[in-house]
């Protein structure tokens, strides 16, 4: 049994974890932080948990919090993670961070793109980037895990097999990506309420949004050289889902993409290649920890296409983490993470 | 391991039950039909069930299809179940219909209704409704039961203790409902057009629905007398979901109402009696088999006020129709069923 | 031509009032207070005024700032109208107050829900309550108008018929309503935000909403005598719309209902009965200043049951005050006020 | 006054024509034709027109029921308006086509795409395709227009000006589009349901959409060579609105595309280029004749981005229909759409 600690756990990343780990049969919430809400019960919050993690409610930050953790997930803003992580490896305790502390290996990108600098670079050096689907073999020996943001999981597993067989022109690729509200957190803003964004679609993000360089990071390694990419992010008037329309630029016109891409995520057990002509929507990966991709060549032009759904809370955020804990913990990897999505 | 055949899963209800039995440790899909779609695998008319039933088809419908079934599921529209229980029962299958075809006990009333006389008044005699809150022994036994509707499980869930309790005027009942679209079926009906029902709010079946004879009955054996009721439904712009707001007229204004819902559902797995004060939210029951039902007392009214919630194709359907599985099979009530609702 | 004023147009009900005063002949929007955005040009706020009222940018609130407005409307919280009204006045300028400062006939009443003692208690003797149906007259005359709240115009229009002529029990009367999401204005509460909203509906205010002594006040002068009325407001996830069920027990279980409403509203440019049996949805009113009634029976009750629809930001807000300001300024009542509702 | 038939006036096309022509001081309609729904009052089938044409009902199609007319819409599938043309232009009446018989000039890729021989190849000549920002003067003296889609529209006005400047490489243009459901016509199919297109983001018409030779056509002329375009439409869970992200590698990195806009669309009434930096969205337009266009260049590349906005059935279809009729008969090009969009 895997005792795990929550950090932040009133926003969507946090109260998803929750949702996810209350079905898995070898973790147990052990503690649940939260500055503003220490004291509160967890059921008393969400109603939705009501019956599940009936004694647990949130409790003061601090190193007591945590004592005796096996995991602890950081479900905070970035800044939060790279604070305390010196003191919970200390204590043995391993890190899965939902933020984005431990995602770009670069700390002079990360203090670009978040305007602090990084607190701990020697950890950030150690910190595996956490795709499975990449880097599997180092996750399961990881103390620390940057879990990926939602557009780059997306953005990467659709583009990795074009990239890593060196089949496309890398100086032209597009992400054209549409987020449901969800993406945006748990937050008060003005943009997000109902009035605002039911009934609307509207692009954001459009000086630079702060998954691009993770994104970059992710589909250099991928083709071993840079790239360059136009990522364009929408908000799009759904709850959760995010759907990845990329295009790329075919050096060679007769590649056999379904093949390509069959192969390469062969036994994967979160990554499903649809069969050839597929129109994947986001509603097929609702509530589930899977990412469906589907492969195109648009007619009369020498593109392909790709798209990539998947669920921003799930296999763009605490599936994913899950996934993860499972990597590290020694445990098959889809334990209490095969609950078919909710549809309709 | 429980056998179980599916007639008709091409609904929304049929989808689900699906959706359910894949989490469910000791029940296994043997078959499910379909006349339509016969030779179609479920997991391609349903993108959400790729990698679950990766074995099953629809096959088409006839006694061949279901045989050796433990039990059967009928999620078809009304008049099936009637059709074919006779033959499913000599063969020793118990059956669950998610339709209207065992839920009226008069077959008089079932033909005012259906516009159909009953096929099989006898078998109807000793069919079960399947309310576990109220007939929880005899469904353990019973070889046929008939699940209830969306709307009458919310709404006798939500004025059983005060009909129970003789606390109020039973004259004046008014049950208030608002469903999630799904609500209506998979059906391409016009109205249901995202154009037509987004962005919008609406009454119907103002002449009278069929739900509410079955609201009625139910409600009449709860009180020991005939009650008047005025039963609204009404469509809003949501996928999932019932509320029920409930008025009564209180004998005694001075009941203690909160002592007597936490008294009657004390014990009970799937009604959830909330805090004083509640405002319960269908979101909070998305995806899961849980009735919310919180107590009112309408400042300056003698009236007592209700509030129930539930996912019209859970506790509204799928989900109670394995909770009574589960007590027909001797297993754990909440086999099955535990995962939290989905939210946001 | 009619110089206005607006004080506070940053919210839903002040771009609303822009809206329509674009399309309106006989008035000019001479001058827009915001105390935040001063400077602001309105088109740079709201994109959708782009092209339209491109002179006008928000100003700062003041005395200066109105000077010459023939009528002042204030899109504001309360408490802000009532405190420069003596100046307005003092300047020969006229008031139609949106918010809630001049609606409730009792200071105390005022007091007690809005938790500030009324600023000018001889202003709110003078004032008159602007639903015309009802004071038609005193509104061509009045100096100030208090604009009705958004439910409280659904469900007095409703109610009005059946209360006037005295044909029910005034002790059980019950309004079920709800309402899209912009009735809560344009602020930044996480309720709003669309992840919570969304997908999801919920009751809320069950302690009292500030709506109800409006509502009572206005039921209780139609009936000549005291009303008993349970209001519960509901959230259902569309932008706009109210849609208020109606219940009330008759008397005379013989009454010619239909014809009782037909001979009340006819003629009244705004108030539509609908034909016997109608269902009246939402998006019939979306963006007209128009209320649609249906009167129903429920069968097997002794109940009246009255349907009443509207957009809650025109005939519940912006559109009202408009048909005021034209009775105020001798125009024909519809003038500005024509065009139809958006469907779909 | 113009005198105004309507073919098919049951789809939501033609329930738009009748929301703007009720507002068009210059024209009324005289006859709207419905096979099936003849005898049929128009405010009988959509309650949001009560009030307004109450003389109006339905007439069977045919010779007789448009004579008379000056200007005919066809609001209908495609296959219609070619087969009247030829008489109602003997009778005088001029025609505006809003479905693809008078789009494409070429009647082989008719055929192609649509399946039928065209049936007036010599009207196809004559015939003008009304798009006022390119073909104003021709519409002006047009006996027939064919009235652009609603993709075609957005992706045309976005690309029009890199085209026609040949700033661009014409072999690799990208149309990402999102359409609300509305888009899809009022039609009873299941994938437009609510509970399958709400909270839901998916891909469609991937092998090749009807609209795809419309635009190719449009951006050959502009471009004048022939361009290779990868055009994705999606379904995107709104009522209204189409939202075109297009992407182009620059052949000049250092062209002003906002002045080249600014420029290209100066007193352009219905198409507004906003200023740098801005993120449009749909509800900016909602229910208005307008084009709102941002132009981008997406960091560390060497695309120019266009996003566009309309709504699909006023600028996208109604709207433009109506701006060519006022165009046709010589009224002021702004008649009757003057109203503001619709916001919230």
């Amino acid at each position: 049994m895997v005792n795990v600690g929550i950090v932040g756990g009133t926003g969507y990343t946090g109260v998803e974890l929750l949702r996810l780990l209350a079905q898995h049969p070898q973790a147990r919430v052990a503690a649940i932080t939260s500055r503003k809400d220490a004291g509160t019960r967890v059921a008393d919050m969400f109603a939705s948990l009501r019956g599940h993690f009936d004694g647990l409610a949130f409790v003061a930050p601090g190193p007591e919090a945590l004592r005796g953790c096996d995991v602890v997930f950081f479900a905070t803003p970035h800044g939060v993670a790279m604070a305390q992580a010196r003191e919970l490896l200390a204590a043995g305790t391993r890190i899965v961070d939902l933020a984005a502390d431990f995602r770009l290996r670069d700390p002079a990108e990360f203090e670009r793109w978040y305007k602090v600098p990084h607190a701990c670079v020697d950890l950030l050096e150690e910190a595996v980037y956490g795709l499975p689907e990449v880097n599997r073999e180092a996750i399961r020996k990881a103390r620390i895990v940057g879990n990926p943001g939602c557009y780059p999981t997306a953005v990467q597993l659709g583009f990795l097999p074009l990239l890593e067989a060196g089949l496309v022109d890398t100086d032209h690729l597009i992400a054209d990506c549409k987020s449901g509200v969800s993406g945006a957190g748990r937050k008060a803003e003005l943009n997000l309420i109902l009035p605002e964004a039911a009934d609307n679609f509207a692009a954001y993000g459009l000086r630079g949004h702060r998954h691009l360089p993770e994104i970059v990071q992710g589909l250099n390694r991928a083709s071993a050289g840079p790239v360059r990419l136009a990522f364009t992010p929408h908000l799009t008037p759904m709850i959760r889902g995010i759907f990845a329309t990329l295009y790329a630029p075919l050096k060679d016109p007769g590649a056999d993409l379904q093949a390509l891409y069959e192969k390469r995520y062969a036994g994967e057990p979160f990554v499903d290649v649809m069969p050839p002509g597929s129109a994947p929507d986001t509603r097929s990966v609702r509530a589930a920890n899977v990412c469906r991709i589907a492969v195109h060549r648009p007619p009369g032009t020498d593109l392909a296409m790709v798209l990539a759904v998947e669920d921003n809370l799930v296999k763009g955020a605490a599936g994913q983490a899950v996934q993860n804990m499972n990597l590290m913990f020694g445990l098959p990897e889809t334990t209490g993470l095969g609950a078919p999505p909710v549809l309709p």
